[in-house]
This record gives C-alpha cells, structure tokens and sequence, in this order.
C-alpha cells in the first residue's frame, strides 16, 4: 500500500485500496442539487465493507453473536459523483485493535479516472449481540482482514 | 415476448423483460427481518427505468424541460431478496400511450434462478417541468422505448 | 368511516382514517425534480403501520417470533409534496383476514388542506420468523386493529 | 453557548445547542441490528440544517443561484437510536467564514434523557448553482445565522 507513508487524501488513488468494490448508483441518490446526496457514500462504505467481510470471513449478520457497530465515521468529498454512473468503493484497514477496526474508503467513477471523488474514516467496533459489550474482534474477521490487505 | 397474452407475475422470467438492469444492493436495504425492505424495490424500478432511459433516449433529467413522474406504482412480492446479492431489473413498457407509459418490471437475484423474486407495475407521465401539466411522450423516449422493447 | 361505501381514493380525506400517524419529511426525500420521490411514500406507509402497532400491540419487532411482511403494496399519486413539509400519515385496516391484514393509507400535508396527496394499499402477511410460513395474524394485533379502528 | 470554551462532544446537552430540530424516525431506518443505520444521522443532519435554513433564511433549494454542498462531514456516536422514537437534532454553527459555513450537531433522543446520542461535524460550502465556484456565504443566510445562533 502506497499510501501508508500518510499520502493526502486527496492524492488516493485505486492502487491504494486492497479491496475494490463495485456498486451501482440510484435515481433516489441524486438530491435536488443533481449529485449523489452526502449521506449515500456512508451507505456504500458501509455496503463495502460489510459485504466484503460477509464475503471473506464468511459472517452472518442476522445470527451471528458478534457484530460490528460504527463507533465513529467521516467523509471529505473531493468532487461530485452523480446516478447512473457505476461507482467502486476502495477498502482498505488502517488499523486492527483489540476490539475495533478503523478502515478507510475511497469512491471512485470512471474507470478512466483515476482520481478519487470522495475519501471516508470508519471506526467499527465489536460488541456482543445482547449485552453490546466490546468483545475481541473475531478471528475469521481478523483473518481474513490479514490476508485481504496483504500487499 | 412471452407475456403479452398474459402470464401470471408469478410466472415471469428473464426473457420476458426486453431490458435487464443490474442493480447492486446495500447494506442498508436489509431492515430488521434481515432482508430487503418493501420500499427499497421501488428504488431499483425507478432506477432501473430512469437510467434505460438516460442512456437509450439521452435524456438528461437535471436541464430537460420535460419531467416524467410517477402517477401510480405497485408491486407483488413473491420470495425474499437480501444484500449482498446482486440482482437484474427487468423492464419493458406494456402501453406507450399520448403522455404516459406503463412500465412492468421484474425483480430477479441468482442468475442460476429463473423465478421472478418480485414483480412492479409503474405508470410514469411526462409533464412540462414548469407548469407540471401533461405532455405528449417526448420522441426520444417514444423511439427508444419501440428499439429498445422490440423483440 | 365513511369510505366503507367506496369512496373515490382521491376524494379520501383525514376523516376516513382511524390513526393518523405524524412524520416528518427529510432534505434527502426530494429528488431531482424537487419533490419527495415516489420510494419515499412507501417508507412513510411502513413507519406509520408499524409504529401504530409498536405502540397499540406493544409488538417488538426485533425479538418477535411472529413478523409482519409485505405481499402487495401499491400507491396512487394525486399530488407532490416535498420537503421540508411535515406530513400525515392516515391509516385504517380495510381487512384483517386470518394470516393477513389489508391497509389502506393516505398521505396528507398542511392541516388546512383537507386533500389526500396520495393513497396507498398494503397487504401484510404474518409468518414465522424462522420458516417464513403464514401464521394467523396475532391476537394483540388483531385486538389494536379492532380497537384502534373502532369508528 | 456553553460549549464555547471547547466541552468534549459526549458531555454536550440540549442547551448547548440554539436551534432544536424535531424529526421521525422511519421503519427503514433500522437496520438488522435493530437500531438507526449509522448513515441516518447524516439525513438527519441535512434535514435540520437545511430545514432550519429554509425556514429562517427562506431558501428556496430549487430555484437558488447559490447551492450549500457538503465538504466535509463526520460523526462519533454514542450510544445507539431506534424507531419509533422521535428525535430532536440540536444546530450551532462553530464557524461561518467567507465562503463556507462549519456545524456541530447533536442528537438527543427522549426528552427526559439529556445525554447526546451522536455529535455530528458539517462543513458546507456556498458555490454558484451553475460554475460549482466557492462564492460567499449569502447574506440572508449569514444573517440567520448570526440571529438565529445568537445567545
């Protein structure tokens, strides 16, 4: 990872992300304004990371006794990104603590471009389905976190 | 297309749609009973038919004088949908009338599934931006819709 | 109520609705043409059903063992709302069937118009959490639907 | 403004902030883990901050020349929200500059509680509708705040 010398923001480019996640853009995304409204790219970092676990650490979210909760999140918005361009979310784990994670996200557009539209910070934390109580991050999570951020 | 003597929605396929849109799901579609919220289906109709459209008729809905709006939507939900699966809309127009259309569309996950997972009824109607009052279907509209729903 | 005879949907007003359910409208509800698009109706529909039952059925949506899931829903639009517009939501039980209950719903703006801005069908069905399979509609629900919609 | 002299966000209360927003929760807000998505807030937090300059500033969102688009934005939470409960978001602006405006926003759930349950950070830029350029914060909307924000 290019980026861990502590490159701008700004400056991320896809080679950066271990994880490239495609997702699509809705008609519902685009405010009065014409562009993908602030609050979707939370819910496409949100899609990417967790899809990307389900799909790696194989998690249930519906059963599963340890889940994953946002502790702190944030976004800086480079350029404006508008539906029906196809999007793809760039992952990767800055930090894997004892009990949270703190991922950070890119959006880009056209493939062509290289240059990334927004840049996002994503504390998650671990806790105990019932008791939500910090709990160790799970194994198959840190595991596959590992392996799918190599470099 | 097989449907226009009138097949039951249950019993629609891929091949009855002469559009097939994919579409990605969210994280946040999922609602408490861990699948695809009723409304998001709407999302992904009108997405589904708004960027067809942009992209086979060029419409650019930010500047175009003439807006279509829904007049009526509805769906039949037959199984369960839930992120990360990707899914197809299918879309085709079952009436292309002087200022309306009526759109049908299927909801389908698994390509190695051919059951329609949900079915959309969906009757846009196009007015002057300003005034909101009904005009004739603008001719790009009108011919892609007849290209792009030939069978 | 005075619609049991049929009225028009259109000419539907707040007194033919047992609840009325008050929500507020969000910046992102408004789409490129400035008023509150079509998906957004549905999920005013859900939050008024839903928590009319949470409170009148103390139903715990979360722990349940029971869950109501959409079959149908449909929507006709008279007229645009948009934010930032706090709305109304009316809603009465037009069937409640052995494992379903039929809604019908009204969307209302400004208290001193008397006018549905646009009216909804919703078809429930209540099915096992665990094998999705229909189950009567339970008791504390068909008690507040009973009670609540008392005229 | 008691929080002037740099209070940390968890110990913030109602009073620290001038305007108090009202809104609803939604059925669809909850996610599988049967509390508010943590991309919620940030429709919350458009809503209030724009739902309040409208109506104080009586910005026109669709007509204007001059458009507030987000910069940046951030969110640390602190414990968790669900529907059906009614929230209310508290608005101060920390900073309004030449071209840009800076909020601190807090949500607060039942009324009898008044711990904050998420600190929000919103930086909005004024720019041209048309050029996107940074153009100075409008006077209408500079006097609201200062009025509005006043203590």
């Amino acid at each position: 990872m290019t980026n861990q010398d502590g490159a701008a923001p700004r400056d991320l480019t896809r080679a950066d992300f271990a994880v490239q996640w495609p997702v699509t853009t809705r008609w519902s995304d685009n405010d009065m304004f014409g562009h993908l409204n602030n609050a979707v790219y939370y819910e496409l970092f949100d899609s990417a990371i967790n899809g990307w676990l389900i799909e790696s650490a194989h998690v249930d979210e519906v059963t599963s006794g340890v889940i994953g909760v946002v502790a702190e999140s944030g976004c800086t918005y480079f350029r404006e990104l508008a539906f029906p361009e196809p999007l793809t979310v760039g992952v990767r784990a800055t930090r894997v603590g004892r009990t949270s994670v703190t991922f950070q996200l890119g959006i880009f557009g056209d493939p062509q471009n290289p240059a990334v539209a927004a840049v996002g910070r994503w504390v998650q934390v671990y806790v105990d389905r019932d008791t939500r109580r910090p709990v160790p991050v799970p194994d198959a999570i840190r595991s596959a976190l590992t392996a799918g951020f190599a470099c």
